[in-house]
């Protein structure tokens, strides 16, 4: 080894900035084990609490990405774009914005991950589909988007292996909290799927990672650095998880959610309005970004008037049709819970807030989703909310229905997800559902 | 394990205090092999970053002290004392007052270790006297307590295992720099002597640990606290290291030095006064800080009347050759360096300063000592200091004579020695021997 791994930690820990060199030759070091385990937690937590400036961020970003297999999409023709959102309760847009953007043209190659902890996941959802394989190979991968401009895999072996051995040593030292940690982690793997721009949809409120609307403007302003930096277009909407987004969080539920909003099919609830517009207003704001980005559009309003065509046409429920047939999903199969539980309102007024990183672990606790990355996920396990904040509703109308293929389970969540909303006799603003756009 | 390491680094990351059982759980689980060195090590930088409060830190050293065997000297009449300096260059006292204290009935039970980057280590000094066998067992170091009240070993493998442990790691991660952790590691192995009581040398100035006296004082604040909390009698020299102790730093040149002072002989220098007179100095004041905790005089001034005379009559080297024989060092053929070295002032005028870590350094550069723990040590290898700070001096009047067994390697040292000390025209004062007594 020609540097030495203390030293480098050492002037972390001294507030120093770390070179692009001292950075790969310790990531790398740690990826191919002449560098172990224990040097490089103690770096992770000097960095815990030295921050890591932009140049620091963007070198542990490039890194990372160059650790493994960038995707080369040379061979597929326009602008490649793609969407992160930093995760929530119900969150599913990617479902309709991808078949939207591809079905203008532009080639959507998603590579998520799974949900963990109280967010969902892209790749649970479509995998509620019977059928859907999501471990299409690379070479696969590329074909698709040529012919069908859409795929969505998972993340494989040979992408990012520096993230994957980081990410498992941060979950087991108490170092997954560090901004320019959870960046470079996010983007490393975004940039490894080839793109040439990128839209974020940077969730606050109380189901987000970031409570605060201010950190999250801050996460977004860095992770913008990194893809500038990068040399990709990027832009970004902060937005709202104060309360779950749609009708549904379940991966099976969420599924019909979409199917539902891409055959234009509205869902009036018992608080009297549509309540699939949060969802398809969002999907459709998102999808706007990245055909601004991609070009197709000569402004985000003209791009949004684009997206709109290709959902009511019904052109973008075709590209999603087709987006199955490529993973051989068969859509008309999706399951359905057999098993529903209501719990209505044990009072009336308004409702004030809904925790909603609660509610994630309320679905954690009926399967619908994962505490560790081994637990197994009940595909139909959800809830669906018929009110929101801000909501007028009266005592015993309905809350929360909760699904799922164990009666008892669900039946036991009952005071859990009761206690995440909040009901008084206060009329309520909710906060708006897009709060921000940067670019 | 009944216990989250991740939580418990969390919870010290996050600036909680820990509880003496999560840190016993995590010390020992560490210890034992069941929590991995990479949790240790984000442990260690969050205690760097966050700190330890008293009680953390007197849990953090009891555990440590437990993790081993502590040596059981209730078999050894009488009030068992040692003394620990914070490290110096040229810092010898433990050969004089040890044999001090002991002649005067006090048993000294001294566990020492080896000299390390710029400070030097009892035991290399005494290894430099042929035949010294500091590698007894337990027992005998036990038995030749009861005897001779005078035993001088090395560390074993059965003492604080966890602080080795521990240790090791902490020079790999960047993590020794934390008081803490500094002060837990010194107590567990002083502790572990089996003694009643302490004095502390704690060293201030350019070749101590603490260059600042301000810092210092509150090492040697929680040094005390940790013996207090382990029921010991404690007391405090705050002293200087701005300069060399004595007249040589160099294994056999030290013990040499201490046969002098205990043969009542004196070296007066070109400047005109004894050379050897804060190494004396020094030791009679921590011999009277013993004598006088362990209750064999009234008061400190007492107890230094007492170990003068100790001194003065020959008893404290009667005493040495004992230890010598103990250990079966033949002090009559003390080896000295076939090769010297002398260095003359190129100007004339006070001694403003001495760098005495970077005289350290050099004594490394010669075999005098380590950088680190595999190098081997030339005994006769050391450093003269003909003036000190404050010293008027002539232009070509001898500053230094280096000694050692490699005529090439001495000679080579000229310009880095140089270097350390500072020439110019002002008067200067030098810091006071010992600048503060705690107790």
């Amino acid at each position: 080894m020609s540097f030495l791994p203390a030293e480098i930690i050492k002037r972390k820990r001294n507030g120093f900035v770390l070179s692009e060199r001292e950075i790969a030759d310790f990531v790398l070091g740690y990826t191919d084990g002449s560098v172990p385990d224990y040097q490089m937690s103690a770096l992770l937590m000097a960095i815990y609490f030295q921050g890591m400036s932009e140049s620091e961020t963007l070198s542990l970003t490039k890194t990372m990405l160059h650790s493994g297999v960038v995707v080369d999409l040379s061979s597929v023709p326009n602008f490649k774009v793609d969407k992160h959102s930093t995760g929530g309760v119900g969150d599913k847009t990617s479902l309709i914005l991808g078949p939207i953007v591809a079905s203008l043209g532009l080639p959507v190659p998603m590579i998520s991950g799974r949900g963990l902890g109280h967010t969902g996941g892209t790749l649970d959802k479509l995998e509620s589909i019977p059928g859907f394989n999501t471990q299409l190979s690379i070479d696969q991968f590329i074909q698709s988007l040529r012919k069908d401009q859409i795929c969505f895999i998972g993340q494989t072996k040979e992408i990012c292996p520096a993230d994957k051995k980081i990410y498992a040593l941060r979950d087991v030292t108490a170092t997954i909290e560090s901004l320019p940690l959870i960046c470079a982690s996010i983007m490393s793997k975004k940039l490894a799927e080839g793109i040439d721009g990128l839209v974020l949809d940077v969730k606050f409120g109380s189901g987000a990672f970031m409570k605060d609307p201010v950190k999250s403007e801050e996460l977004a302003e860095r992770l913008m650095a990194i893809a500038r930096g990068h040399g990709k277009k990027v832009a970004t909407l902060i937005t709202n998880m104060d309360q779950p987004l749609g009708r549904y969080a379940g991966n099976s539920l969420e599924v019909a959610e979409c199917v539902s909003i891409m055959k234009n099919e509205v869902h009036v609830g018992p608080c009297g309005y549509d309540l699939y517009a949060d969802t398809r207003e969002l999907s459709l704001q998102l999808s706007a970004q990245m055909l601004w980005l991609g070009g197709a559009a000569a402004s985000v309003e003209k791009a949004y008037v684009l997206a709109l065509g290709a959902l009511e046409s019904g052109r973008a429920f075709e590209k999603f049709e087709q987006l199955c047939r490529i993973h051989s999903g068969r859509l008309s199969e999706l399951p359905k819970s057999p098993f529903r539980f209501d719990i209505e309102s044990s009072e009336s007024g308004f409702i004030q807030s809904m925790n909603t990183e609660s509610i994630g672990v309320a679905g954690i606790q009926i399967r619908a989703g994962r505490s560790k990355t081994t637990d197994v996920i009940e595909p139909t396990a959800g809830i669906e909310f018929h009110a929101k904040v801000g909501d007028r509703i009266e005592k015993g109308q309905p809350l929360f229905s909760v699904y799922g293929a164990d009666q008892a389970l669900i039946r036991s969540t009952e005071k859990f997800l009761r206690a995440t909303t909040l009901i008084g006799d206060q009329k309520v603003n909710p906060q708006p559902l897009i709060l921000k756009t940067l670019s």
